[in-house]
């Protein structure tokens, strides 16, 4: 073996390239196709770099938040995207991305491995102000999307104005302003016909 | 106006949505179709939080190396995505960016278009330890996605040994331990007829 941390790290690399086939609900801002979960996760990444000074916490630790949203849907290559207001889905989502995250995350070496498993779990438990951060981008984007293609998304599937509030309010714990700049298109979707009342 | 920095972050962060759109000459592992700027961007961003423990510079700033990666093909919305092998297209590349940018990350607030120019600018020139190793990630994923995908886009263009190392050698620069397992894919794709002699 020529260096066998390297190897374990390309077979990671490898494998994970299947993200960029697993396609989400969102739409791409000129409608044209639905974006899979590396695209998302790169435009993530970005807004980080751009928007942590509206983060709650201002002394956030933007490495950390970064590299979670690099690596928060990763499970999802086995276990698929789950549509955000399907609620049948949600119920054994929980049981399907741990077993992809035993899989996938222990290809790595054992230090890495245990890496991403705890950024994945921080990004999923929603406490920390890193983790509330990461997750106020990963609604922020989907809403911008949506905003964008004049609810392409939301029609297709019935979303209402309620759901949207009751998935979305938790960008505040992330970002006040992130939220009400998202309430402001939320209620301007309501009133030009792109979401439901 | 809400709040201007904001306004104008939305707006770059709409117009980036372009980049998923831009092909690039790679083909995705599975040999289905061809890689987009986005998706090889979050593609490199993974990669250097695992591999930068092989960068020449032990003291390597990483959030530096990632941000670098997230960035470093924006100018190609308007630019379009130039083909390393492609001698003629890469004449004007320069200008076609240098225009790419301008229009582009004037959108977000001064400092901000400040940084992110910054980081572009710093990456082409691969002069400092963290665009070395930008850049190295940059070359070693096409390689791999060509060695996996049995040389499709290599032969593709009919390219041969010489030109992959001539391209590739860079990688060096950036990481020694990765340019040792690079040449060792290329010899090896030689041998199984992925890659001309």
């Amino acid at each position: 073996m020529f260096n066998e941390r390297l190897e374990k790290q390309v077979e990671f690399i490898t494998e994970i390239d299947k993200l960029k086939h697993i396609n989400r609900q969102t739409i791409l801002m000129d409608g044209s196709r639905h974006e899979n979960d590396a695209e998302h996760s790169w435009h993530l990444a970005v807004m980080a770099m751009l928007l942590s000074e509206h983060a709650v916490d201002k002394n956030i630790d933007l490495l950390k938040v970064i590299k979670m949203v690099l690596v928060h849907d990763l499970v999802e290559i086995d276990a698929g995207d789950t549509y955000c207001y399907d609620e049948k889905a949600c119920e054994d989502k929980a049981e399907r991305e741990q077993k992809a995250a035993n899989r996938l995350f222990n290809i790595l070496p054992e230090d890495q491995a245990r890496e991403i498993r705890k950024l994945w779990e921080e990004f999923e438990e929603r406490k920390t102000p890193e983790a509330c951060f990461a997750s106020a981008l990963d609604r922020f984007q989907p809403l911008l999307h949506n905003y964008k293609t004049q609810g392409k998304s939301w029609r297709e599937h019935g979303v209402t104005k309620d759901k949207v509030i009751k998935r979305n309010k938790a960008i505040e714990d992330g970002s006040v302003t992130m939220w009400e700049y998202a309430e402001r298109f939320i209620n301007e979707s309501v009133e030009k016909g792109y979401l439901g009342k």
